[in-house]
């Protein structure tokens, strides 16, 4: 089911600039007993990103509606919610009082394997680099051909994610989640000012952390050596919530406690579902 | 008018990567008395995106056939051809076997005044900076984020472009435009090995300059100081041809005979379009 302005549609403009340019953003949801969960979360970072594009923020409530149409009947599933700057003419200029584009649509539940997050999974380092720019960084915008080119590399026969770095040899992501390294009592996620996409899932470990492992979480610089060095490592996003890295390329890795004990808080919080 | 995969439609499906993901490529012509204007080399330009981003290349004589189409009957216009690599699920994997999708639309002439070739455009620089990525350099790619800040931060009611660089304070093109300097014999054009899009009115300048002036054109690394110590300077696109450049900000340039003489040559040769 697709929703684009509150209307049952599988189809939009070919002018809108979303299509045109990548001009917008996204927020991808897990739905689960017919509800998105973390929308209010998901909600805010859009009106964070829609700001620094300065794209007009649709109402809250109508957001919220529409999601809720969606989500409405689906025991799991996927909830990705697209919002472009609108429709407009060839040029880069935005058109004047241009109304911004909803699209909404629901998307099967990936059956992830449950051991991925018990035993955790393989990850590759891919070559396609991220590039920095800090008007950018951290925004979930619609410009994903580098996400697009590193998936391409990464044959996920072989592995579950790649990790991505940017052009100074930093760790800053994998294609689609977020990284933490764990070692000597200190949790670590890298610095996202100058390229990345801000992660749900990551904002709640960070916020979570010392409550929930007795861990201050901390923003760094990370390389690859750090995750290899480390005592554990793990992934966050919104769908798998927290997978453990049992081995970056051909390097075993130890899958630890700390990401089973977040893991088991945010199912226990009803913020990732159980399987 | 707009074409989507040879058939006269405004909508295409939501499902399309080009709007997910800015998974595609475009090219821009100028369309002059009913067909566009270097198609052949648009579409080899075309044909290398999609090469380097893996996407299908759609059959050369369906393209042609279909900008003809498109064309048809118009004295002046623009014709925008953007390929994407078609419709897929949610995530960053393409689907196997996916056809690219076409979509060609025309767009009006924009009606640049006449002086602006003679006595050439003001300037000014943009703070919104180019992200390097050589995965991504040079090709005219649906990630186009960066010129649309750039564009909004730039007023055009008191300049006609405006000039982004690096991270390095490289400069690198003008948002919609590429760059030549030219100085005590030697015309130079921004490097794009790592950002920039590599644009055929660029292409043309480097391979007739010396024929056409004289003077070899080479390829180099750029500041705004050496713009400003220039003895010209003037920017490309399909659309304007070449534009000269009388002011940088609140700086003044000399409109110089070297791309007068290259625009002479490209009026003469049918490249562009006398006005």
């Amino acid at each position: 089911m697709i929703l684009i302005n509150g209307r049952e549609e599988n189809h939009l403009s070919a002018r809108d600039r979303g299509l045109q340019f990548g001009d917008g953003i996204f927020e991808t949801m897990a739905v689960h007993g017919g509800r998105a969960l973390c929308l209010q979360r998901h909600l805010k970072r859009l009106a964070g990103g829609c700001a620094r594009l300065a794209i007009a923020l649709p109402e809250r409530a109508v957001l919220e509606e529409e999601c809720a149409r969606v989500s409405a009947g689906a025991a799991r599933a996927v909830l990705k919610l697209i919002v472009t700057r609108g429709t407009g003419g060839r040029g880069y200029a935005p058109a004047e009082g241009a109304e911004p584009t909803r699209i909404l649509a629901r998307y099967p539940w990936p059956q992830y394997a449950a051991e991925l997050h018990r035993n955790g999974v393989r990850v590759r380092v891919c070559e396609t680099r991220l590039g920095r720019n800090t008007r950018l960084a951290g925004i979930k915008h619609l410009n994903r051909l580098e996400q697009v080119l590193a998936r391409m590399e990464a044959d996920f026969r072989q592995c579950h994610e790649g990790l991505m770095l940017d052009d100074r040899d930093n760790v800053i992501e994998g294609i689609m989640s977020n990284v933490f390294v764990y070692r000597r009592g200190r949790l670590c996620t890298p610095d996202l000012s100058e390229c990345g996409v801000a992660g749900i899932m990551r904002e709640l470990v960070l916020e979570t952390s010392k409550e929930v492992t007795g861990f201050d979480a901390e923003i760094g610089r990370l390389g690859i050596p750090d995750l290899l060095a480390a005592d554990e490592c793990f992934l966050s996003n919104s769908l798998i919530g927290i997978w453990p890295i049992s081995a970056i390329e051909e390097t075993s890795l130890r899958v630890g406690s700390v990401a089973q004990t977040l893991r088991k808080h945010l199912v226990e919080h009803g913020i990732i579902a159980s399987d």
